[in-house]
C-alpha cells in the first residue's frame, strides 16, 4: 500500500464532494488500487466558515504555502473558479513541484498555452477530466480510447443548466423564465446563470474537447457562441412539429478548410440520440472514422460527479500513468492554432420561421429568394393563417454555407414579405 | 519521435482492421503522440492465403518465433480466437518478454487467473480494451474514469448480433429466423452464430466487466446464461404492449449477499435509454454511486471499431502508461472469487405471459398463487378471449426473489389453469 499525500485548494461544492468521496470511499480506493490517498492540507479563502463537513486530519488555512511548502504533497486538487487568482494558484503549485488536477474549464480554455508551458518547464502536469462533462470520462475517451481515430466531429450537450431548462420547456411546456426559476430552485442553475445560459460555459468545454480531438491549438475567442436566452415557447413547439428537439449544442467539426466550432441552440432530429438526453444530463457524441459514432451520457456537473472525475485524474497521476501520457501527447503543448472558419463559411443545416402576410405569391417569392442564394430546402411547413391575416412558414434546409442562408433570410426580411424578424436556428445534420 | 516495433498474431477480420488503420492513420498516431508504430511481423496460420491487403514492411509467416525471437518487438497484438492455442500463444509472448494486447474475451473470461499470473511473473502485461464492446472505451471508463465509485450495477447490451436480430424483430416485425438470416447476409452474424445467440459471448464480456467493477474474481462458469433463440414474435409484441423493448441484457449487480451475474433476454422499459439502442450497437450503462448513471454507446464489433480499441491499448502500453495501471490495480491479480448468487436468490423484476382457459375465477386463482409466493404485481393485462376460448394474461412484477416467482409460475402451470407452458422473461427494474 502506497501512501499518497495531496492538497486541496478550494473548499466549495466540488471540493466538498472530493472530501465526501475520500471519507466515504477511501477504503474502496485502497482496495482497488493499493493507494492510501491522504488529504494533508485544505487551502480556502474562508477557513473559519461554519461547514457541515469535517476536514479529517487535513490542516485548513488560507495560505497556499500550507501546500506549496509541504514537500510531501505531490498533487494539488485545484478546485477554484475564475481565471485570475486561479491561474496564479495553478502556476504556483506547478512551480512548487506539484501536479495539478483542475475542474476549471474557463481557466484551461483561456490560458491553455501559458499553463502547459509552465507545466512543461517544471516537469509537472495538469489533469482536467473534471473540466468537461463532469462525471463522464470523456477526456480520456477522446484522448486515449479513440487515439487511433480521425475525429470528424463532436456534437455535445455540455451544460446541464441549459439542458434542464430546455427539457422543462419541451416536456412541460414551461416558458424560459419559469424553467430557469425551477433550475435555480433545484440547484441546477447558479444565482447568476449568465455564463451558463449564454453559451460561454459550453464553449469553454468545447474548446478543450476540440483541442484534444483535432490535436491543435484552439483559440477560445474564435468559438461562435449563441445562448438559449431567446428561445421561446414558439420555437420549442415549432421544433416539435418538425419531429425535433431544441438542444444547446456544442459542435466541433473538421472541414477541409478548417475547423467549425460553435455553440448554438439547435434543432436536433428526434432520430438522433442527443435529442433524448434530457434533464440536467450531459452527452458527447463523437464521430470517429474507425470506431464509428460513440455516445457518452452522464452527469455533467454537481459535487459528486465532478469530484469523481477529479479523483480519477488524481489516481491516474498517483500511479504514474498520466505523466507518461502527458509526455507523449502533443496536444498538451498547444502548438499552431487551427483555422476556425468564420460563421458565414460554416456548412450547416438551418431552420427558419417566417411570419408572412397571407397573400398570394408569398411562398413563391420566399422560396425563389432562398433558391437564388443556393439554399436547398429540406422541408417546408405553412400553417393556417391567423386572425390577423398573417401566417407562419417554417423551413428546414439541407446543409448550406451559413452566409448564403443568412443573406437569403436578410433579403426576405428586407423585401417586406415578413411582418416580424425571422427566427433562425441551426439544425443538426451529421450528414 | 519514438520508434515502437510490434508484432501481430492473427490476420483475420480484426488483424486486417489493425493493418488498415496503421496504413491509413499511422501519420495521425505520429502527429498525436509522437510514436512511430512499426509492424515488424505478422504471424498467421495461412501466410500464403491470397488477401486484399499488403503487409507493408512486415514479414509474414506461420512461426511464432518470428515475433518471440525478435528482441525489437515490444508488444504483440494477439488477435486469434479460441482458448487453447490462443492461450499458449499469449503465454509464449509474455514469456518472450512482450506485452500482449488481446481482443479475445473467451480467453480472458475463462483463463484470467492463469494469464495474469504469467503476466505478473514475467513483469509484462495484458491489455484488453477490445475484448468488451469493441470501439467503446468501456474498460478504461470503468477502471480509471470511475475508479472513485462504488459500482452498484452494470446493465449492458454487449452482442451486436443479438441486438441486430431483436431490433429487426421489434422494428420490422420479422421472425427470429428471418432476422438471423439478414444478420448473416449483412455480416453481423457468423455462419455459426451459436455462441452469440445463446448468450455465451455476452457472458464472457460481462464477466470481464464485473471483474473490474467489483474488483473481484468472477468465475465465468457461475454466470447465468439464457440466449435469444426462443424469443418469438409474440414476446416482442407483448413487450411493445407493455411499453418495453426486449434486449439481451448482461446484468452485473452487487447485492448485500453477493453478486448477481446474468445474461438473459429482458423487457427494458422504453423510459430506459437502453431500450433505444438498436441495430448492431452495443451499450453499457453503469450505475456508479458518485458519478451517477453513465451510459456508453457505440460499435461493439467489426474490424475497424475493434482495431481502434486494440490500438488504443497499444498506445497506452507504448507510452508506458498501462504498465503503471497494471502495477497498482488489484483486479489484474484475480484474487478471492466473489459469491455469485444462485438464480433463485436473484432479486429481479419479471414478466410472464399465461395462456389460460377463459373461465370465471382464473385470474383470481392466478393472482392468489402469485401473492401466496410473495410476488408483488406491477401490472396485469388480460386480452380478449380467442376463438378457442383461451385468453392471454400478461403480468409484470416488482423486484422479487427469483425463486419465488418461478415457484409461483410452476404452481400455476401445474394447477391446470394454463393451457400451454407459461413464458417467463426478466424485466429491467434498476430500482
Amino acid at each position: 500500500m502506497s501512501d499518497y499525500a495531496i492538497g486541496l485548494v478550494g473548499w466549495g461544492t466540488v471540493g466538498g464532494g472530493v472530501l465526501n468521496i475520500l471519507q466515504q470511499d477511501g477504503t474502496l480506493l485502497k482496495e482497488r488500487c493499493n493507494l492510501n490517498v491522504r488529504l494533508k492540507a485544505i487551502v480556502t479563502r474562508n477557513p473559519d466558515r461554519a461547514r457541515d463537513q469535517k476536514p479529517g486530519s487535513a490542516v485548513v488555512g488560507s495560505d497556499l504555502a500550507l501546500i506549496t511548502d509541504d514537500p510531501e504533497i505531490k498533487t494539488v486538487l485545484h478546485l477554484v473558479g475564475g481565471t485570475t487568482a486561479a491561474k496564479d494558484i495553478a502556476i504556483a503549485c506547478l512551480r512548487a513541484g506539484k501536479h495539478v488536477v483542475t475542474a476549471n474549464k474557463a481557466l484551461l480554455a483561456e490560458h491553455w498555452d501559458e499553463l502547459f508551458a509552465v507545466a512543461k518547464e517544471t516537469g509537472h502536469t495538469i489533469a482536467f477530466e473534471a473540466a468537461v462533462a463532469g462525471g463522464i470520462p470523456v477526456i480520456a475517451a477522446l484522448r486515449d480510447g479513440l487515439v487511433a481515430n480521425d475525429i470528424r466531429g463532436i456534437y455535445s450537450i455540455l451544460n446541464g443548466t441549459c439542458n434542464y431548462i430546455l427539457s422543462r420547456m419541451t416536456q412541460d411546456g414551461m416558458g424560459y423564465d419559469e424553467a430557469l426559476g425551477l433550475a435555480k430552485d433545484l440547484g441546477y442553475a447558479e444565482s447568476d446563470p449568465t455564463l451558463d445560459v449564454n453559451g460561454t460555459d459550453t464553449a469553454h468545454k468545447l474548446a478543450i474537447l476540440a483541442q484534444i480531438a483535432f490535436n491543435t491549438n484552439v483559440p477560445f475567442c474564435a468559438v461562435h457562441i449563441e445562448g438559449i436566452e431567446n428561445i421561446s415557447a414558439d420555437d420549442i413547439e415549432s421544433a416539435q412539429r418538425l419531429d425535433s428537439t431544441i438542444k444547446l449544442l456544442g459542435v466541433a467539426k473538421r472541414c477541409p478548410a478548417g475547423v467549425e466550432l460553435r455553440v448554438a441552440p439547435t434543432l436536433v432530429p428526434n432520430s438522433n440520440p442527443l435529442a433524448h438526453v434530457n434533464a440536467n444530463y450531459n452527452a458527447v457524441r463523437i464521430m470517429a472514422n474507425n470506431a464509428g459514432p460513440t455516445l457518452l451520457v452522464g452527469q455533467g456537473a454537481g459535487a459528486l460527479p465532478t469530484a469523481s472525475a477529479v479523483l480519477s485524474d488524481l489516481i491516474d497521476i498517483a500511479v504514474g500513468s498520466y505523466q507518461r501520457t502527458a509526455e507523449y501527447f502533443r496536444f498538451f503543448a498547444g502548438g499552431e492554432p487551427s483555422t476556425i472558419l468564420p460563421e458565414e463559411d460554416e456548412f450547416t443545416a438551418s431552420y427558419a420561421r417566417f411570419r408572412v402576410k397571407d397573400e398570394p405569391g408569398v411562398l413563391a417569392q420566399m422560396t425563389a429568394t432562398l433558391s437564388k442564394h443556393g439554399v436547398s430546402l429540406r422541408a417546408v411547413h405553412q400553417g393556417e393563417p391567423d386572425a390577423d391575416s398573417t401566417a407562419e412558414i417554417e423551413v428546414t434546409t439541407h446543409p448550406t454555407r451559413g452566409g448564403a442562408f443568412l443573406s437569403a433570410v436578410k433579403e426576405i426580411d428586407q423585401a417586406g414579405i415578413t411582418v416580424q424578424p425571422t427566427v433562425c436556428l441551426r439544425r443538426l445534420d451529421e450528414g
